[in-house]
């Protein structure tokens, strides 16, 4: 958009804490990579307990931004989607990666950083 | 960036709980807006305390990202600014802001609030 932003939007607020809650940025860029399972999902992102994830996950299908999706097998295979709306997401995480590592990074460890993407 | 996301990153992580960290995105689109002085900046967001845009404030000079300046006049004049650092965050507010009007403005909102900015 070429207008400058108002000061205030009632949606930008929505988005920005939706998306900025505890973990749940994390959770949508682990999901931007591919990971479907509840246990990649867990051992992708250090720090976060079973039902930290599972809240969150909850939430996030209730937003209308990840779908579940269980498989009747043996056993029981279930897997987690973004929807379209959560994939429109890709480009708000990548601006966020790209300001991470421009202003959070130590310089010492930048050029490692880069090249693990 | 050309490379895929990888699946987790600390530096995405830090940056993604403190712009989404409850009224700091506001905070910063107002700051991006123009707003400089407290009291323009609690009358631009609708339902902040003072105490609460006081601590969030503080939170963001800790982070480097706002400066404070107090100018030594009667009354004392106290502004605002953002650091290159808070600058750089205006993709990611616009990244957020598009994203907020694509999937949560209900369709038949979305003339007026596109024209409004």
């Amino acid at each position: 958009m070429a207008e400058p932003l108002t000061a205030f939007c009632p949606y930008y607020h929505q988005a920005v804490e939706l998306v900025g809650g505890r973990w749940t940025g994390v959770i949508i860029r682990a999901m931007l990579a591919g990971k479907q399972r509840f246990g990649e999902l867990a051992a992708s992102i250090p720090g976060i307990s079973d039902r930290m994830l599972s809240e969150r996950l909850k939430e996030l299908e209730a937003a209308g931004i990840v779908v579940r999706t269980v498989y009747p097998e043996t056993p029981v295979r279930v897997e987690y989607r973004l929807t379209p709306k959560g994939q429109a997401l890709a480009g708000v995480v990548q601006a966020i990666s790209d300001w991470s590592l421009e202003w959070l990074v130590p310089r010492e460890e930048l050029d490692s950083h880069r090249a693990a993407g």
